[in-house]
């Protein structure tokens, strides 16, 4: 296999190294062979190649089975107008180009970490394992936007626009996982206001019908953002269109207070993808050894699941990094006490 | 002063009847005559006149100095169309016949009920008071929108729409309710990637120029979404539009575990308003008298402020409220073993 490696900035590097450590390991030990290829991304390229996305880090991402993504931004690109930031300057054209309509974004509570969780005691006790699953190449992203007219009349606009085709490829993944899962589907709309949350409704229970095993239910994207804080136990999969999908996701992250462990997937119809953690660059603690690795380890199981066929190997990293975690083993943001740097927690996983 | 009064559905008739009894105290306290016209809306409106907000309704709207809302909804109207149904079809007409652009929300954990915030213990234990306040008539509510094409290629779409009018108007809004809080606004906006965010972050930069005295910060929605849940004591007054505002402040009410207790405000340039609690029509305890009616008692103590310019009264109600609260005295959403009902709640405020 060949796989782009772009480990971006802040704590990207550091991270990204103990997942291709980890990478050495399984594929030493499941007998396959994976190429690495690195390049630059985000503020580096910037920095480097005058823009976030150089041409040859998007040819050699052509060229590979996937892309292994670390994170990219900081403080030293704030300046820079909004859509020339590095995460946005980097996400968004790649999300495009390759077409990976469907983000993953799974948001577990550990048992061992509940107490992490910046929800009440009696909350977080009743743990919650929900998939997010996020429209991710439609929406008011991509649609036709602009500015018009001057003065106190200046307006500018955005579009929001989905099709059936559209909706119905994402619903298709969310019931499919939902299968895998605990059979239940709940889909976010405002279709109390959109027109394309209406269509979505549509859409989704049409797809519903082809799975009858999964259960469906509706919520408005304002009472998710509620219940997600009430009682996320309610929750198995979560469909949401691109933009609704961006907020809860974080929230759906952010609940389970342990940032530094949640991988993510974007796929596309064929197979290919990039994977990459939940969490961001974290340029306050970069280059001191105490990035937790987990979210980007889990994102390279993901990447043997989804794009190389390799699914023991996935599960044999996710076996090795709960044992880790159960053991004690991570860094200060989820044991602040326990003293484990990034790489020990890395070398912990490798030998497990 | 005249007030048009809508109890609507649910639990609505119920609150109201208890706002009222505290009106009719603060009246003859301070001295004023105050009118109040009963009228149909929401579900009860369809029932009876087939339409949410009937034509009647609005003309006594528009006679009245404000418009006292109760709250609508039900399971009843839950099989009509997503825009016949009673919440819709009642709010956002009245919204946009108005220009009740500015909506107010407070959201403040009170310290004797920190322990029903479905956050963790410390950070509860740290407290907040956040004015959300939301842009209430332009952006993807009030956007062009349709749908076309057929088959897999049928598509639907919404336009997000906004002027430097009217994000001037609202961020103004937002800096001096400030000036009157913590000094420090935080402006909630999706700039790298919405047109309208980049425009919406210049305009409130623009304006916050005339309060130097004003702190400015910008947040992503993704982000914000997160720091509420991990840290809402940072904010002060978050500013959103109508999109982002519907989320995040319902958000904002459910962190506080009190849903119950908060009143809105939505307001025009010329003072005209509608008030309104934070929660819904919770059919499932409607009748049963415990509905907790403190949010529609200060919705109203906002009316006499905003509307009628009655601070003092205000001022009066809101002082007895906490009063009563901190006496313990309150029905079982947030007292669940003191026994208290509606009816209780509301003479114990009437009496302080
Ligand atoms: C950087 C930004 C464009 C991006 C998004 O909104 O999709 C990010 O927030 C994410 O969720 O991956
Ligand atoms: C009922 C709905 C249209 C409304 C909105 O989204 O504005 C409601 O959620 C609110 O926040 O008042």
């Amino acid at each position: 296999y060949s796989v782009a490696v772009l480990a971006g900035d802040g704590i990207g590097p550091e991270v990204m190294a103990a997942a291709e450590q980890v990478l050495d390991a399984v594929s030493s030990k499941f007998g396959f062979t994976l190429t690495r290829h690195h390049h630059a991304i985000g503020g580096a390229a910037i920095d480097q190649f005058g823009k976030a996305l150089p041409d040859q880090t998007l040819a050699a991402c052509e060229s590979a089975d996937a892309i292994l993504f670390g994170s990219v931004g900081g403080p030293k690109w704030e300046h820079l107008p909004a859509n020339e930031q590095p995460e946005r300057a980097s996400l968004l054209p790649l999300r495009k180009h390759f077409g990976l309509f469907c983000n993953l974004r799974p948001a577990q509570l550990l048992p061992a970490l509940s107490a992490a969780s910046p929800l009440r005691a009696d909350i977080s006790a009743q743990g919650f394992d929900i998939l997010c699953v996020r429209e991710l190449t439609g929406g008011i992203y991509f649609g036709e936007k602009g500015r018009s007219g001057e003065g106190a009349e200046e307006s500018a606009f955005d579009t929001q626009t989905y099709s059936r085709k559209e909706i119905e490829r994402i619903a298709r993944f969310a019931f499919e996982a939902a299968k895998l899962r605990n059979n239940h589907v709940t889909s976010v709309d405002k279709a109390n206001v959109l027109a394309s949350s209406v269509l979505w409704r549509e859409v989704v229970t049409e797809v519903s019908k082809d799975y009858p095993e999964v259960s469906l239910d509706y919520i408005y994207v304002d009472n998710a953002a509620m219940q997600l804080v009430k009682q996320p136990s309610q929750f198995d999969v979560l469909l949401c269109d691109n933009l609704f999908g961006d907020i809860l996701s974080d929230e759906c992250a952010m609940i389970t207070g342990s940032m530094g462990l949640l991988p993510s997937a974007s796929l596309n119809q064929s197979g290919f993808g990039m994977y990459e953690p939940a969490g961001g660059s974290a340029p306050d603690i970069a280059g001191k050894g105490v990035a937790n690795p987990i979210a980007q380890i889990l994102s390279a199981a993901l990447m043997l699941r989804y794009s190389l066929g390799q699914d023991e190997a996935a599960r044999s990293i996710e076996k090795a990094v709960a044992e880790a975690v159960e053991a004690g083993v991570g860094t200060p943001d989820i044991y602040p006490n326990a003293g484990y740097t990034t790489q020990d927690v890395a070398a912990a996983i490798v030998a497990r």
